[in-house]
């Protein structure tokens, strides 16, 4: 064996690259034309059908070709979301949901939020017309012709602006808001307005490239018939509808984002009072430590206002950071003590808390470790 | 435009994966060759170089293909995933650093780190002599033989081990462990054995498929020399090699292990006093706090022994812990008096200190978290 027998094999590879990278060209191109099929038969940009057949035709090709089933799941998935993302607001034409006459107006659509949003109307044949501290003097005429009308700015201001849209509202119109707290802003939309309301909360960033698969929480508080087709335009979108009560929702985002960003948070401010080596803390990690430390330090790449807004926004939220402080400084003494029983105990009680979750989160985060790993150099 | 279009070009899309998935298969077949070459050859089962160009070459193909780099490059980092796992310790032969007589001994080889470890020493032609309780009558004839001994058992029992082994050890026998904690491990094997000594912490757990970019923290105590085709055997079995003092290392992993599994343990213990509705709380969640909770979840499917180990295991792991907690309760004042100044004046200044890895983490995290979206149905 000399050095020339692997060049030869990796120039072999080379070439078989060269063929794959064509065949997955040529795949973009089929799915561009099966989007414009999509469009004029009216179906959504996204099937969940269609998605289960080409993964379990995977499966079907693995067996043939003796190749792990998991491998081809996962380069198929990354296929499909490329795909997805050529039926983003942007470059694709979706049907409309709403068969009469009737525009859109988004109060702060200049945002992120509102841009992307703004984006998929009017690929879906609506007008939209945004503005936001300037431009109020057209309000009057840009809501004439709207039948929906959204409220995108910041959470601290949102009151404000509907108390101040309100006069100009008719009652066909239906009214909605994107805000991350929802029982407060719904109470004011209903207070101000006589028409629909319809709180909605977009459950992603304005970085997203579709909304393939993105959630979004709505929460229908009057004449839910009036805004449905609103709801089906979403899903056509490709968005996943959750609905629940303005409770339901503060309740749930009190743990995941306030509670969530304020432990985060803490982590970050005490590791800078700490100011370790972060070249050697990273060199030496774990690829779940690098995971964990990456989800801390992306939180400080953001806008901090932001997070101050969502972690302070009720004494709910503040109730529930005061309750898990003490229950942190109650672990603290567990560990001081080296009390591995009373550990064990809780640990535990905590796994039957978790339920098949903790296993299933085992086996899925070691795919996403594993993906950081191909990262790595 | 009628549905019959549709078909059409849906079995075209799964012709067209049939093919590509051909070809991924021919690619696998030409790296087991590529690999054979390698061996016969003496070289690492991975490249640095051969993976830079493969994706250098994958951007080429992009452009020349007119499709996004970023999608290429994550579809060939999969597939090369891939490929590694066919050069793991299992499947493959490596070349044996080693070039006098020696064979490897490993206390608590039974153990999941010990058995990996086992398979690649005899994949590069060593033999294995294992032990763990039972089978210490025969330690004496296994040890005969032994270049390396690797004690591999928990930590609380690990100084007893080496104290039991040392009358039976050899001056040109490598002695070394694979504990998560240096300082007093190291010490005790100084004391006890006269020859050279090796630190090791393999820093990934005993599910891992291959030793491919896994981190291997090497802490060489006395005649660092005599264990220099040691560390060479671990880097052509494709480890990433990070020397350091014990101290260095002991405090490094104070934070990545013992304060982050000490946080992640007591927001799972929290979560489940407060019982949410765990499939509410998962189907309200966004990517970021799917994966966050996952990140926790996960934690509770493992060994509750295992992290009460880590966590308790040195006074200075529990004084961090402390200076952590007063830390939060310092932050919890900042919330409770929603003082917004002082938590964006902390906030920036921890923004400060994370430095370029704040924004790397924001763009890597994208990457991830779009993979965890790839997965929702």
């Amino acid at each position: 064996m000399i050095i020339k027998d692997l060049e030869d094999i990796r120039n072999k590879i080379d070439d078989n690259d060269r063929e794959i990278i064509t065949l997955l060209k040529k795949r973009q191109d089929l799915v561009k034309q099966a989007a414009v099929a999509k469009k004029n038969l009216g179906l959504s940009a996204y099937s969940q059908d269609r998605e289960a057949y080409v993964l379990s035709h995977c499966e079907e090709l693995a067996l043939e070709n003796e190749l792990p089933k998991g491998f081809l799941k996962d380069v198929m998935k990354r296929v499909l979301r490329e795909s997805y993302k050529l039926c983003s607001g942007t470059d694709f034409n979706f049907p409309r949901m709403l068969k009469e006459d009737g525009d859109v107006v988004i109060v702060g659509g200049n945002g992120g939020m509102g841009r992307i949003f703004a984006n998929y109307f009017e690929n879906s044949g609506y007008k939209v017309f945004s503005f936001g501290h300037r431009g109020w003097d057209k309000a009057p005429e840009y809501l004439k012709s709207a039948k929906i009308v959204i409220v995108s700015v910041p959470i601290d201001i949102t009151i404000d602006i509907i108390k101040k849209l309100s006069p100009m509202l008719r009652e066909d119109q239906i009214l909605c808001d994107f805000t991350s707290v929802k029982a407060p802003i719904v109470e004011a939309m209903m207070k101000y307005h006589k028409g629909p309301v319809l709180g909605l909360h977009p459950m992603f960033g304005p970085d997203v490239k579709s909304l393939v698969k993105q959630v979004v929480v709505t929460v229908p508080e009057r004449d839910e018939k009036a805004s449905e087709f609103l709801v089906e335009q979403l899903r056509i979108w490709g968005a996943t509808i959750c609905k629940c009560s303005a409770k339901e929702h503060d309740d749930a985002m009190a743990i995941i984002q306030a509670l969530r960003h304020f432990s985060t948070y803490s982590y970050g401010t005490f590791l800078q009072k700490l100011a370790p080596d972060l070249e050697k803390l990273k060199s030496l990690s774990s690829p779940i430590y690098r995971l964990e430390l990456m989800m801390v330090g992306r939180l400080f790449a953001q806008d901090p206002r932001l997070y101050a807004d969502i972690i302070m926004s009720s004494k709910h939220n503040s109730d529930l950071i005061e309750n898990f402080v003490n229950s942190i400084k109650a672990e603290l003494e567990v560990v001081k003590n080296a009390d591995v029983d009373t550990f064990t105990e809780r640990f535990l009680k905590t796994r039957d808390f978790f339920g098949k979750f903790a296993e299933e989160s085992l086996a899925e985060s070691g795919s996403i470790l594993a993906k950081l790993q191909d990262e790595r150099k």
